[in-house]
């Protein structure tokens, strides 16, 4: 069974995928197309992990700060980030439970655990019009979040996205037999007026 | 039957739609994801339509030329580019079959019919590492894209993305019934040395 | 937006749907190919809805009981089963949650609240190598089911299946762009010597 | 990566794979569903395979008859109907295309090439208010079979089907992350009056 192609692409290619599951580029465009965040845009980052979304983001957007806890996930994220040449990224050694220093920023991209715990702290730091989003392992996480969204954000909506591969030939064209059912469950919260 | 959301970002929510069917959200997504372009690229729209994919991309991007052979498309995409405030864009009313001036471009986002019978003159136009995308409405214009690309590409991959939207409530959590199953196929070719 | 076609068969388009979801074709054939149930089968259905789900086993099977506390669904359910022909089925107007006579079936389908809670009777009713199987209307009923179920069965799995419908048309084919997201999960338990 | 599971039933686990691909049971359950076959019904199969569908449909059917031009195919398939237990399958040594001497049936279910070119016999063999439906290995196969059957078949249709398992712990639910995308398109018509 041959493994499927997650469709890195060329900046991510040399990176070092440490413990934590990276942000794929499927569900990274997802946030970047549906959030409308561009060349203008000021992110927020909680969770660097292996740093997978830090360039992914930082490769778009004017500057983005992440947070991460742990040393070495930062010191792995540092790494990536330097690697892709990418020189617009702050990196905060710092649990986001502490709380958030940043203000307006246009999205916050979330990939921590118990994120409904800081959703007052994340709406507190978005622009009106902002987003957050979350990248949630399970549907249990991604349920505690989105009900916790709904009370301080106006739009709310959680999704999961599936990319198909497909053998073109001559002959004959179908869908790859086998692929990656799936990543991770997505939940994005917009801030109104 | 409820209509489901394409989850149109701001920048679009206020465009006109026209007679050719938009990129949507989703799509735009992997084509920035999965091809790595950044706020330093530079690329090619052929096809202006609506001008959804051109506000898309050039909300990412450096600068975009977008060519379109029909005035009225042509009008209707400058007009929504102009609504979503974008002033990096270059618009030539032009048949993309009688020639491509642009050199060295970072990405070529193809939205016409019969692609296949220009794939040189896209691959000329493209820089080394960079993309072909194109978004294919129907398997048969995929395949021949496809096809066409193996012969001048080197990494070719043709796929499709389907996402599912949540009902989430605390006493119960589950896909929406209905929503979009389809939009594109799309087809990517990377230039390699 | 065109309403999806579900494919109901020709023994159930007559058929009246009342209140209760019915289970879709697509989810009654994996339950059939799954289970491996035919013509010589015992099964038992715990909650007779409308009838949808009898139908579809009885059009199998040799014999289905099936269970209902509500004295309006089981009329329903009754009519429907005379409108297909089938003479089969034998109805009890009974909560399940009092107790099930049946012993050694071949297959329990369950379709009511809260089935975890019978998990030994229904272990108790079924053959060795036979299975129960349970439409859940959501994440949270099928979570709580399947992990009921590991405690007393040996191969317990849970999924779902999309059915996508195709344009085919001479010069183009693709998925229809909207269609039918989700009906059901579906647990599955087999009992194991 | 792990393996899918495929959900085969006791009755086909002990079955020999030969060389044809074999209609999973997934795609079995929707020709039962779909189709409306039952316990009275009589069904032809073009294309012996490895017997798994002819297994899958005795199972279910009063009677199955079954061509296959291959010798070594039709043996294979008979020591797997055989290991079945199954005695309602009448096995004809036969190229499809040399004719097909059956009447009145309710379902063909074909799984060779080029099934389009036998689209009348296949009409003429099947009752009013029956069925063809066919396994198709790619959307060429599908479509040429669909627009065929389109001239003389009243109701058409071509779907595939995609089935996803979860893996669910107390502290998590989610969908596998590996998996089976594709099997076989799958056209089923129906003969009106």
């Amino acid at each position: 069974m041959e493994k499927p192609d997650f469709h890195f692409p060329a900046l991510l290619k040399k990176c070092k995928r440490g413990g934590p599951a990276v942000t794929h580029p499927k569900d990274a465009g997802l946030v970047i197309a549906y959030t409308g965040i561009g060349k203008d845009s000021v992110v927020m980052e909680l969770g660097s992990g292996s740093g997978f979304m830090t360039i992914q983001l930082a490769n778009i957007v004017k500057h983005v700060t992440t947070y991460e806890k742990r040393k070495e996930f930062q010191e792995l994220a540092m790494q990536n980030v330097k690697k892709a040449g990418l020189t617009n990224v702050e990196f905060k050694l710092r649990d986001v439970f502490e709380g958030i220093d940043e203000k307006e920023v246009d999205l916050i991209f979330c990939d921590v655990a118990e994120p409904e715990k800081i959703i007052n702290e994340m709406h507190n730091a978005i622009r009106i019009g902002g987003f957050m989003s979350a990248h949630c392992l399970n549907i249990e996480q991604a349920k505690a979040l989105h009900l916790a969204a709904e009370k301080v954000f106006k739009e709310v909506f959680t999704l999961d996205c599936l990319v198909k591969d497909y053998d073109v030939r001559e002959f004959g064209t179908r869908p790859k037999h086998f692929g990656l059912m799936h990543t991770a469950y997505m939940v994005f919260a917009r801030k109104s007026t």
